[in-house]
């Protein structure tokens, strides 16, 4: 099994290629889109939604490309595990569904696939592509995903070595993005950075709940949501707060618990902190986006 | 086979999940994408598109998710053909292509399912999803999908029993939606509901044409489109009525049988009357909207 | 193996039906989806995106739907090696990856196969789709992608003959688009057609390099982009020209060589000249789209 993200988006023909050449080169493999609608070149957007699935990731290779650095000297990378080795228990795995993915990941060296590995435990090795002997030629080197990393993943789908791709590099060399942002004041106030605005416009925060569960976070259930920064509220709730962006949050489980226009926060599905609306778009009504930075407050 | 059906969208990871886990549960069984393209949360329109494709359907587990009552106490429900029982003869199917699709259902109980239970005709047996021993912990209450509904899916798509997944259920429980509104006068005058605008901007109706075919709906071969409310036409044509929206049409086979800018009428590719343009948008040059009434007179 | 292209987006549950009818009709062969995302109607755009593929594609069959005309008298063609025959060595195919794709083809005869046929190399026969025995009733006849061109597909999926799909026609009366322009001057100017405006905003041109290689095209490593007709352009770069629309471009191999907001020119996956931006959409800044005309100057 191949399991593909990237940031091609479905308008073109780049992901039709990507699943032509697998299936040329790993006859038979079949395939699974993450998803092809990371931000274009957003390396950490697309690093936050692998790591959002990496628990759930079918067995065998993933092979994730989002790559401004193409045609560059920067690196590709595979990786996996070492012979012998399964996951070290130390490993962080979130959720309680008790799955364990033997998986090794192709990608760009450029922190795509950091929170991945981590999120899944040690121990990892690394090579680093040269393409010998596996590479297409063809084209101008713009489009590594079908000349180098396909074909990559395609070599350790049909069973083939990690060492045949290149030379080994340690991990300790593989570029890192910086982690998102959480401050805790104790269990009363949180500065968090949103890591995600879904399809559904809910906001994912980078804050777990604290120890105790989400319903416990703010006490009385209630909390004040405050965007620094100038207000560009939309829709039809106001911010409460007197020339700022402020918000009354509900405590909640479910998004119908919440009243139209309600501000709500809850755990999500992925075990995060996220704003909601009930049938809505928090993004909307609060202008948040991804990067920005909200407190929140009992 | 498992065909899946969601308004979850391309941009993220959800889909990638579902298929992820799928792998995961039901290793080697093949997945076909209905849609993802469900406008969020629009239980109706879900249902609509899962009729239209009903009686294409592979044989196999049809996983369906639009969801805005996650999280609460709805309930999930699976449905699949009692034991020794087949489609009854009296099921309405469309279409003359001859398919008898071999197929259960496991979706939120909340409509989603029963115009295509409809369609395909019963006898049905239904049981609800509890969860117990095969739903997925981890993560918070707002992802049944990936949680409850896809190891629902995975079960019976690896031969497992319906009564395995939660205790039977009563049909005339099951949670329905009004049906589309259609109210012919004779044969000269139609009111009718905008069932479906598609990515092509035809309008789809909630009305089949009367017997006798397409072509001979409105005599003539041309009717007079009006469409109550304000006015909000645009493109090339205009509205031919006084002070309201209206607009000729013209009774056709296909689209390019119109000249540039001319409404038509036909029957199209579920059996159902809609309104098009050659090579542009019919919803774009009236208006019209899913949800919308129309009136068609000769 | 089945690669599918078409214009049906994926808002709708068209590309399920699909699937769904060729599950039924070709069991157990795998699909891959080339793109769906073809501008609606667009037979040119769609044709140069298969083309694109044309030379990655897996061994089988091809369908592909962009059909303004459907309904009407315009036919639907299937296209195989004759017997025994295999590509011949005159087949003009880009690229260097060495592969040598066994496929036949299914759509309308209207333009849209004949350029990724003709990269394919010859020989090829031909037969007109005339349903008979393998087409779908049903609906009206809107949908030939699901009554006509997938049946079809699927007939040749299963190891059918051609001859059975309808009776032989010449080779010489399928329908062909024109081809996009390209005008050399010596090597010293160029005039060129838009072929793609990528998800990235990357400007693909009609023209090859030169022989010699993309570095080498305008000498120093910079030319001059002139584009006709009234100035649109938007972004940081203002065009340089006095009155007109102008940019400086440089000649580069990776997105990643340019500074911000600087136009360049590269040889990009297919071996055709394209503009880009570092980070950013060259069709944005330069309000170039698909069958613009543009003049590259020393």
């Amino acid at each position: 099994m191949v399991s593909v993200l990237t940031d091609y988006g479905l308008a073109d023909e780049f992901v039709g290629v990507l699943h032509s050449v697998l299936a040329r080169l790993a006859p038979g493999c079949p395939v699974v889109d993450l998803t092809h609608g990371v931000r274009r070149q957003d390396v950490r957007a697309g690093s936050l939604a692998l790591l959002r699935v990496a628990t759930y990731l079918a067995d065998g290779v993933v092979l994730a490309v989002v790559d401004p650095g193409v045609g560059t000297a920067r690196r590709g990378v595979a990786l996996a595990r070492p012979a012998g080795a399964t996951a070290a228990p130390g490993g962080s795995r979130p959720g309680g569904h008790g799955f364990s993915p033997q998986v090794a990941f192709v990608a760009p060296d450029n922190g795509l696939v950091v929170p991945a590995l981590r999120a899944l435990g040690g121990p990892w090795e690394a090579v680093a592509l040269d393409g010998r002997g596996y590479g297409l030629g063809g084209g101008g080197p713009t489009f590594d995903g079908r000349d180098v990393f396909a074909p990559a993943a395609a070599h350790l789908a049909r069973g083939g070595e990690l060492g045949d791709l290149g030379p080994p590099v340690a991990l300790g060399s593989l570029v890192q993005l910086p982690a998102p942002v959480t401050v805790w004041r104790g269990r009363a106030e949180l500065t968090s950075e949103v890591t995600w605005v879904d399809n559904f416009g809910n906001v994912q925060l980078a804050a777990p709940p604290v120890p105790g569960g989400g319903a416990d976070i703010f006490g009385t259930g209630r909390a004040t949501l405050r965007r620094p920064g100038p207000s560009r509220p939309s829709g039809p709730s106001r911010p409460s707060g007197p020339g700022g962006a402020a918000w009354a949050v509900t405590v909640v489980r479910a998004f119908a618990e919440l009243g139209p226009g309600r501000l709500g926060l809850l755990v999500d599905s992925c075990g995060q902190l996220a704003l909601c609306l009930d049938g809505a778009s928090a993004a909307e009504l609060t202008g948040l986006k991804e990067g920005d930075l909200v407190t929140l407050l009992p």
